[in-house]
Order: C-alpha cells, then structure tokens, then sequence
C-alpha cells in the first residue's frame, strides 16, 4: 500500500506523516516513511544538485531531474518494500510534478503525465492525501526570509501549482482526497485518519 | 551548425573531432567541441553521478539523466554558441540515447525518441557523423581489462547499440552519415572531411 501526501510549502505534510505514521503503527501495522525527491543514496544526491541555487537549472531539465530520482527511488526502495507487505508513506511523488512542473512552469500536461508514469514503471498510489492551504496561509506559516521577496511572479507560480491540484483532484476523486488543512495541526490529523480508515476499510486485505 | 559525433567504443570519435575541429578552423570558421553526458558544470556532475559505478542505477533513470544533462548542455552551452555563430561539434547526442538506451537496454523507442527531442526543445544536429567500425574491431581497439569480462550479455547490448545505429541511419540517411571507420585515423579523417565538406556546400550560407 502506497500512500503520498501532497501540498504547497506550509501545508503541514511532515507533521501529518509524522502522526499519521504513528497511527498506522498503533494498529499494529508496518510503516516506511520517505521524501521526494531523495529516499535512496542516488537520489539524494540528484536531490542536492536539483535544490542547490548554484546551477541554472532549466524547466525540462528540472523535470527529468524529478523523474530519475522518482524511478530509482521507486525500483531500489519503494517496490522492494512494498514487497515485504510494508505501508509506504512518501512525502511528495508524481502529484508534485504535475502540479509544479506541468502547471507550475507551464510544460505540457500531457507529456509530464506520461513521463510520471514511465518514471514510476506504472505504479501509481493507493492513496493520496492533499494537504489544501490556501496562498496566503502558505505564506504566513512559512516566515523564510526568501518569502519577503516573492514578487508577482513567485505569487503565479504558487497559484498555478494550486490550480495543478485541484486538477488533479477533479480527475482522480478517488484516489486523490482534499483535505483541508487550514486548521489547527490537531484538527488536521483527525480529519487524515478518518481518510486513512474509510480508505484502509475499503483495501483488499 | 550543429554536428554530432556517433558510434562505439573505439570508434576514434575523439581523435576524428579533434582533426575536423583543426581541418574547419583552417578554413577560418570557429568551431566549439564538447562532450556528451557533460559540457556544462551542472551536467558535468550527472555524468559523474551516471558513470560512478557505485550507485544501482535501472535504466528509466538512467534515460532520464542523460536527458536532464542533455536539456541543460543545449539551454547552456549549444544554443547560446549557435546563436554566437559558432559550429558546434558534440561527441555523443541524442542518437547515442536511441542505440544504447532504447535498442540497448530495451526501453520503448517511440518513447524516447520523444524524449530526445522534448531534451533539445526540438534542436537537431545538421549533421551526424557515425563512425562505423564492428563490434570486433572495437574489442580490438579498446585494450581496456573490463573487455576481458564480458561475457555474451555485453557482446549481445553492443550488437544491439549497433542494430540501433543502423536503424538511425536508414530512417534518416540525409542527417545521419555512416562513415567506415575500420581503417587507419588518416583514412578516417579523409573520409570524414569529404563528408563534411559536401554537406558544407549545401548548407545555407
């Protein structure tokens, strides 16, 4: 069972795995968390390169960036796990480069789609939790210095990557659950639980 | 005027680039080289990544890096010499990806052939020069002890690389020129500059 969680910065998503995990693990069952992009010694390294500010890194190399790191991580740790009858719990996967990439920085829809689906050799999540915040309650929780600086651009960017996920949860309402996040991180965790029951109910045992 | 360089290992693609590069400057045109994966800080440190023989890297990842490289390499340093007037001679393109990813590892070819030119934002090479020599003779050429180890899975990739540069150059027999490159490096750069010269004379001023 593959379970990603989705959001923009702020949304709470360690916090949320960090507790739901807990929960999961109350009952018995087995947990792995991981982050994208990172989660295997190659990947993490792709993960340095994609986030270091020193490189001009273009959109279309950014993209393929994400699906290397997303291909290793699946064959090397994700597969093999989930193979072991483990419950994968990853911070961020294939949801983020639609959104970011394909909405974000405007590449083709269609091509990050099926890209993502090479990427992951066609595993797909079981479940996702979105994390949904709006813009201005993104910028409030995150007090980072380089949020002072977001200029009209910075702003697009994030609104169109917010626009990215509610495609997503227009198109896949089953799979892709809307939570909202805008309350107290209390109030949030109940509301993923209750998520995680009806859903786990339904799972093939 | 972008030319690529294409073939094997032991095929003489350094020394033949580095004599037309001399041959093409004695006409009193600049010319710039560089290599594939690499070229630029950023996919210089993908190649290391790609050829450290310490990570486990599956092929759709592997696909994906020389693409990330390939689309900063062009963003970077191809397109911005091009538009400076400059010709371009790359060792390695994106037909390297098609015969050794696609008919060598077996990835699906339609699939990345798209990708390839999704990675050059639709940039092709003018001209490509495919130094043909057999799978023997590059045994022959390279002394290097890590031939001495292969075994019928390596001779049989190989053997697939080149069906795979075969079929490049029957689908595409204007662009991509097959050059014999079994005999001596003098033979070879004849070859090669009359090649080149002929392709010179039609190109449009």
């Amino acid at each position: 069972m593959l379970i990603t969680f989705e959001g923009i910065d702020g949304c709470g998503k360690t916090t949320q795995i960090k507790l739901l995990k807990e929960y999961i693990e109350s009952k018995g069952l087995s947990v792995v968390t991981m982050r994208e992009p990172g989660g295997s010694d190659f990947s993490e390294q792709l993960r340095n390169i994609l986030l270091s500010s020193r490189h001009r890194v273009g959109a279309r190399s950014e993209l393929m960036l994400f699906e290397a790191a997303r291909a290793n991580l699946v064959d090397t740790v994700i597969k093999p796990e989930l193979e072991r009858g483990k419950i994968v719990i990853c911070d961020r996967f294939y949801d983020s480069t639609t959104a970011y990439q394909a909405f974000g920085r405007g590449l083709p829809l269609d091509f990050v789609q099926k890209l993502n689906l090479f990427a992951t050799g066609g595993l797909t999540p079981n479940l996702t939790i979105y994390l949904s915040i709006s813009l201005d309650e993104s910028k409030r929780r995150t007090s980072r210095p380089e949020f002072d600086r977001i200029e009209k651009a910075g702003d697009e960017f994030f609104l169109k990557v917010i626009e990215g996920y509610n495609y997503i949860a227009r198109q896949e309402p089953n799979r892709f659950v809307v939570v909202d996040a805008s309350g107290s991180r209390q109030e949030t965790a109940r509301k993923v639980r209750k998520v995680f029951d009806k859903f786990f109910e339904g799972f093939p045992k």
